[in-house]
């Protein structure tokens, strides 16, 4: 049986788009079933009682530095930032969730909403942007948010995040193969280990 | 003119023992001064109004395991804790200045310590323990308790967390390369790209 790979992530977290441009190479490589979770920051700091990384002032003016090291790594554009951040992800990580139901569409879904956040410095929280994503991916758009108005996407949501809590997370992106979890962008070399092993 | 890899560390930090074990290497292979600059995360932490990533019980939790994780990268000896934790570095780090001002003692000295915390579960703010550390560093004991105690290395590690925290530290290990800041044992491949361009 493959290994599933679980990838946490929420759309506003800019680690987490470095993160998802790697996924699906190192899933083909190791042999894993990539599985996206998108879940909510927000409530989980609150949930935890912390804060997220960038409202310390020094820790974000290193972080501004250290995601424009990664993109250059992972040959991506310079990586820039919504004009209203923190980001408002909720509706895009309900939609992820949408876009999970339909076989092979999470990934291109996934990828053009964080690369029109981190990419194209657009707004991710506006149904516009929002829609042309899910028309990239090839989903229906005024299906695609009615149902992401629905209240079995927002339990799924709240799920996910109570999920990631439950299972040690406290921040994003994290990486789950089997109950061993990972923390962060610069642990892919981690993850691609244990599922080596694994496999 | 070589180029200066300045390494912030504290005695007190695991991260920092790990990054420790790999600097000389690194230095050599790019042809760097590694220049040791012990200061004291607490104040800093105070300073900047943050608390220290274990205070967050979700984090130690994954810290632990991901510490083992890089020690068997690097093939350390598993990475043990000492009983009184958080240790009180304060003796440890005003004897790594000490040790800073003598040629060729403050890589054995510092190796020495961290080994004693993070390999040995040793109590490294005991004279005891610290005094094996000196002596393994061809280093006077007795003088350089004295001299640990003097007005002119407290205040120069006061100094050093000032300028750490200047400069722009919210951590514990950073590095520059000139004003170039990295954070974190895991970034050393970003400072080794960086010395190598450099140089």
């Amino acid at each position: 049986m493959p290994q599933t790979l679980e990838f946490y992530f929420d759309f506003a977290s800019p680690y987490s788009y470095l993160a998802s441009t790697q996924l699906e190479a190192l899933a083909r490589r190791t042999g894993a079933v990539l599985q996206w979770r998108p879940f909510l920051l927000g409530p989980l700091f609150k949930a935890l009682g912390t804060q997220p990384p960038f409202m310390q002032p020094a820790r974000l003016t290193w972080m501004q530095k250290d995601l424009e090291a990664w993109a250059e790594v992972y040959g991506l554009p310079p990586l820039v930032f919504p004009e209203s951040f923190p980001i408002n992800s909720v509706l895009a990580n309900r939609l992820g969730l949408v876009a999970s139901r339909e076989e092979g569409r999470i990934g291109p879904f996934a990828q053009a909403v964080f690369r029109a956040a981190f990419a194209k410095a657009r707004d991710v929280s506006s149904r516009e942007v929002l829609g042309e994503a899910l028309e990239a991916a090839g989903l229906d758009v005024e299906r695609a948010l009615a149902q992401a108005g629905s209240d079995a996407i927002k339990a799924e949501l709240r799920k996910n995040t109570e999920d990631a809590q439950r299972r040690g997370a406290f921040g994003a992106p994290t990486f789950f193969v089997g109950e061993r979890m990972f923390f962060g962008n610069d642990r892919l070399t981690f993850v691609e280990k244990a599922l080596s092993r694994a496999g």
